[in-house]
Formats: C-alpha cells, sequence, structure tokens
C-alpha cells in the first residue's frame, strides 16, 4: 500500500488569504452601498509596460511562422534573458555570470523546488514574519524550522545571535510583510555568521526595486563575501507588474561550495532534470521589462505604489498609529490599536471603515498584534482608504 | 555545516542529448556540403495554430490596460482553462470535474514536484525504456527505483507480474521513446493490479493526439477504476506545438485516496505552496488549443509528422530492420541492424548517411541494441533521410 507523505500532517491550513477574502466578501454583500476597499493582497494592479507589450506581441508572432518558430528552450533559460539578467545586476555593482543566473517562472515556484538541494537533516531557520511558503516548503520535506521572530525592538529586523543553530537561512529584505530591510550593515552581519557556520543564505529580492534609501542594498552579492554563501531570488512579479505573467530569476553563484559540493552545479542538474525551460514568449517579455526602456516605464508604476504608501503612512501618522514599512517597500506594518489582536483590528477595519488589510498574525506568531496594508492598489483606493482609516482612528 | 543532499551522487551525468548534438555537430563541421538530418530530438517544428496565436494576442492586450489587467492567477488553474481541459476529458468519454484538474506549466515541470506526495519509503517502477526524469526525480529524493524492463518479446509494453513490488509506477502511453502504446487490455492490467496492491500509476498522456488506433485508450481514465488509482498527466507540447510556449494538466481524482489520505487535497496543499499559478497569456493560450477550431488546426500538424513516420517506417521495411511505433505516436523504435549496439549505430547513420538519431540505451539498459528515431522534423528532411537511410541499409 502506498504511504502519502506523512510531513503533510504538519502543515496547517493555509487559510490566511482564503479567510480574509471570506470575511470580505461577506461584508461587502451585506453592505453593498459602500465600496470595499481592498488593501490586503501584495498584487499589481497597473499594466504591463508597453515595451513588454510590444516584445509580447513580437514573439507571438515569432511563433506562428515556422521559419522563426522556437520550440524547447534551454532547460536553465535562454541566452537574451541570462544576459539581460547579468546586465541588471552590473547596474547593482553586481557582477554575476550569465550562467550563475537561472530563469524561473517566479520565485513562488522556486521555493519549494530548491529544497532538493540541501539534506533533510539540515536546520532551517526563518526570520518572521515572513511568506508563509518559507516554511510550509520546508515542513513537507520533513525538516526542522526555528522561527527567528522579528519585533518591535529589533526592528523587524533580527540579527543573528550566539546559539543560532541552522544550517539554511531564509531572508527576505525589503521584507514581505513589514517593509522593513536590512541595512548593508544588517545584511553584512548575516554573510559573515553564514561563512563562519557554513550555513546558507535564501536571500528573496522580491521587492528590491522599492529601495529608495541608499544603504539598503538591492542584492546580497553588494556584500563580499555572499557569493560563497547566498543563493538569491530575483522577480519581475512586483518590479514589472508580471505576478500574472510570471518570471523570475535566480542567482547560484560558482562559489558557493558546501562539503566539497558545488551547489551551483547540483542546481544545473536539478533544473535540466525538472523543468523544460520557461516559455520563449515570456522570456522575451523579461528580457524587455530589464531593458532601458522598460525599467524606465515600470519605474512610474513604482512610483504610484510609492505614493500610495505616503498617503497611508501619512494617515497612520495622524492616528497615532506606530509603523515600520513603506519606505523601501509597498508594504506598511502597523501596530493595531490599543492592544488589539491582528484579527480583532481585522474585522474592526472591515466593519467600521470597509478597508480590507491582512492580520499580521497570518505570517507568523510574532506578527500577532500587527497589521499589513499593501500599497498595490488604485491610488484612489488608497487615498480614500487613508481617509477612512483618520476618520475612524483619529481621535 | 551545511550538508547538500547526498542522493545526488547517485545520478548518472545526463549525458545523451549533450553527447549527441556535440558528434553531431562535429560531424557537420568536417562535412559542411551536406545537410545534416536531425531526426534526434523531440522537438516539434511547425507553428502554432492560428487560433492559439489570436488568443495570446489578445491575452497581451488585455495586460496592456488597467480595466483589463490580470496579477497572480488562481494557483490551482484558471476556471476558464480548467473548464476547456474537462471538455477535452469529455471528448474522450472520461468524466472528470474541472477542480480535479490543475493547470501546470508542462509535464517537464510536474515530474518531479509530484513526489512530494509520496512517503520516502515508497518503491518506484519505472516501465522502461523511459523519459530519464522518471528515475533521476525520485534517485534524487532517495528513493528506489525499480526498472521494468520493456523486451521486443512483450512488444515493449510489459504487463504487471507476480512478485513486482513497488507502490509507484510510471507508465508513459504512447511511449516515448518506443511509440509502443497499450491496448485497452494491456491498461486494464495495471489499473487492476494498482487497485489491487494500493499502488498509485503515474501516467504520462503527452503523446495521446497520435493515437490512430481504436484500441488504445487516450486517457487511463476511459478504464474503470483508474480514478481510485491514478495521477495523468496531459501536455499541449506534442498535440499543439508546446514545447517553447509551455502549458499542460494534471488529474489528480478526488477518488484517489491512500491511507486515508486524499492525494487530491494533498495535491491541492502543494499546489497552493509551491506555486504561483501560471501565466494568464499561456493559459488563453492553452484554452484556444482546446478549442475545436484549435484542436483541427493542430491536426493538421499532427497529420504531417505521421506522414513523417510512415515515410520513415516504409524506409526500415525496405532495408528489413525491425521496429516498433511509428503508429500512435511520432517517434520510431527500431532494432540496430546486424547485432550493432545503440552507440555504435549513432556514429554509423551520422558518419555514413549525415541522419542524427538517439541511441536507444540513453532510455535504459534495455534500449541497448535499439535506436529512436523522432519524426516531428520537416517533411523536407523526413523524406531525404528515408532515402539516405535506404541506401545506406538496403542491400
Amino acid at each position: 500500500m502506498l504511504r502519502p507523505n506523512p510531513n503533510y500532517e504538519k502543515l496547517k491550513d493555509s487559510f490566511l488569504f482564503y479567510e480574509t477574502k471570506l470575511r470580505a466578501n461577506d461584508w461587502q454583500e451585506a453592505h453593498p452601498e459602500t465600496r470595499l476597499l481592498k488593501l490586503g493582497i501584495g498584487d499589481v494592479t497597473l499594466p504591463l509596460a508597453p515595451a513588454v507589450i510590444e516584445a509580447l506581441h513580437k514573439a507571438v508572432d515569432e511563433q506562428a511562422r515556422a521559419e522563426s518558430f522556437h520550440g524547447y528552450m534551454p532547460e536553465l533559460g535562454t541566452a537574451f534573458m541570462k544576459r539581460a539578467a547579468a546586465a541588471n545586476y552590473a547596474r547593482l555593482g553586481v557582477t554575476l555570470e550569465p550562467d550563475e543566473i537561472f530563469v524561473s517562472s517566479g520565485i513562488g515556484e522556486e521555493l519549494g523546488a530548491v529544497g532538493s538541494l540541501f539534506a533533510r537533516e539540515n536546520r532551517v531557520a526563518v526570520v518572521e514574519p515572513a511568506y508563509p511558503a518559507y516554511v510550509d516548503t520546508n515542513l513537507m520535506e520533513g525538516r526542522t524550522v526555528v522561527p527567528i521572530p522579528g519585533t518591535e525592538e529589533n526592528g523587524f529586523l533580527p540579527l543573528p545571535f550566539p546559539g543560532l543553530e541552522a544550517e539554511l537561512v531564509y531572508l527576505c529584505s525589503p521584507n514581505n510583510p513589514t517593509g522593513a530591510a536590512y541595512s548593508r550593515e544588517g545584511l553584512r552581519r548575516w554573510v559573515d555568521w553564514a561563512n563562519e557556520h557554513g550555513a546558507v543564505i535564501l536571500f528573496d529580492a522580491a521587492y528590491e526595486a522599492f529601495i529608495t534609501e541608499p544603504d539598503v542594498p538591492h542584492s546580497i552579492y553588494e556584500l563580499d563575501g555572499a557569493k560563497n554563501c547566498a543563493i538569491e531570488w530575483s522577480s519581475l512579479s512586483k518590479s514589472a507588474g508580471f505576478t500574472g505573467t510570471r518570471l523570475g530569476y535566480t542567482a547560484v553563484p560558482k562559489a558557493l561550495v558546501r562539503a566539497g559540493k558545488s551547489l551551483h552545479a547540483m542546481w544545473v542538474r536539478n533544473r535540466s532534470t525538472c523543468t523544460n525551460g520557461v516559455s520563449y514568449i515570456l522570456q522575451r517579455a523579461g528580457e524587455a521589462a530589464l531593458s532601458e526602456e522598460g525599467l524606465r516605464q515600470s519605474r512610474a508604476n513604482l512610483a504610484v505604489y510609492q505614493k500610495n504608501a505616503q498617503l497611508l503612512t501619512a494617515a497612520l501618522d495622524a492616528c497615532g498609529l506606530r509603523y515600520v514599512g513603506g519606505k523601501n517597500a509597498p508594504y506598511v506594518w502597523c501596530r493595531c490599536p490599543d492592544g488589539m489582536g491582528s484579527w480583532s483590528f481585522f474585522d474592526l477595519l472591515l466593519d467600521r471603515a470597509g478597508v480590507m488589510g491582512t492580520p499580521g498574525v497570518g505570517f507568523g506568531a510574532c506578527g500577532e498584534g500587527w497589521f499589513r496594508f499593501s500599497c498595490f492598489g488604485r491610488p484612489e483606493d488608497c487615498a480614500e482608504a487613508a481617509e477612512r482609516l483618520k476618520a475612524l482612528l483619529k481621535d
């Protein structure tokens, strides 16, 4: 008799976004006269850049004719897309060879896949609050997960500490859900710790395009020694609006060696075996998104989201609520008022203001009493939400 | 110190297609006056159907405007694409609910991912010769793989036998690389065996669109009881020319329960955690490919590939070489002449005829002495290859 994977028993039901949507829909049904303002989901709302649209149409036309038709793509990514990603790294002052970069369908798809590189006994530290899949993909594989709690005291940017025992560490900076971002000095501490302990950092750089402060690294490879200890995930989802289009890339440097094994060579073997390459059409879109023109056009969209964050943080300031984020990321992470729990504040905001956010406790136990606002919504919704927040919470 | 996954040590270097390409390139360089005819790679050459191209352009245009823009897709697939896949099953007389179907980026991406559902101790039987990733993805996870050899005696369609001890079985019918296809009775034997033993069949249906014989099932679910024991992978790669565009779907029926656990529910959890959904643009392309118009247009391409197979098998007949396949699949699997090994025949064909195929031994030990011809090439190449084969091998 086949035995199902017993580790799935350890997973909690992933009900966060399901439950928030359910409650929000119920509310909207009961209040048809008020428009629900959705600041809950971290999904973009502005369209793809014209340069990307043009590249997509062109690639589609190529697929319509035998002379220009493309079959199987190289499993590790096309040369043109890897070059575009390497050029984007070069803009940050980071030198990576194109074949240290692997084209992906996005970070969501890489989180579980990368686990194949590591023996099951490795212990996994996750800086929390965090995107739930960091934990869940490891639980599925039977690994032990050690949460490292972010708190108001450490600015939601915890550092390695004596006695931290783990061989893998997940870092996301700028962070989802808190919007907090490590300074150069903070990341330096993690890189040094990983190299001293022979650990590996899995660095999620999905929000790097939102960084405005000069002391915040866009890539972990801006730090010396990071190529010896870190895998970095990049994505066009948030920077170029690709959440529903799908394209990203993963850097596994050749210098990343553990127990005499090249993790780069292992990842080459993994991708060659477990994928058949990313869609040609989407890789052309990715190349266009990373062109000078594409980047310039996308920046106009990012500015809209950043303006949203400013409106929201101004409202929280007016209400006297404490928060982090909003500066280098499209998320604002705010303390629930009057000692309220995350879900109570969710219900209060929904019931009394028709504003939907996300309960912080959904991102880890240390998120209890906190709340995430996403600034990816339409500007008019964000402005209206800011007004409703002030009307409800300003005394 | 982090420990890399030790199971990667068990993988052989995956050099099959790398080595054939290397030798072919060397030959072409040494013989610039003769055109190399590539019958080696199972990749399509004809363009996407007009209905698919139109759907792609339309979806791209939607992504260009905020009013019609699509962000994150549902992780399990869009309702429209699941409906299209369910309707395609209905054409085969198979009833599946849309939510028993999961939209994927293709079968290559699903092979490794599905392993997460099963405990590591399950033993894996692979009907060989086979696509190498069936074996490799399981070796990576530390599973024991039991090859079930296909032979000329069993028509490369082995059946379950007394003493077969395995909890998972990989079947591909019509088969890559042999082109052999199970009859209804053959598949019935596997389904009954799996249900008796509580095993699970992983059924690769990538080539079903090429079936011409009425007694060959297109889907394992045409057999009673298959929903209780089988997961089926479908793909548009070969049927609609999507190898470089990427779209497929995976059926995990709700009736598939082992040790009290619903594998359907586990796969829902897995996909929700390990993916962020397949590109909207590509799902619209998939929907169009499965429309009546898209299917009709693709059939014209399939007829070209089938004609290629007829040309090739006629040449093998003329040369007196034994073979299987070519009838229900775009592959012809032929016995190397004069007791030659697979690689010797590869070299002979390349050196003396400028024809590139694939050595059968690359698909498992039982493939030694056999050779795969792919019929996905251009008709003029296939016709020319047939002539060169006859000139070389007909006595």
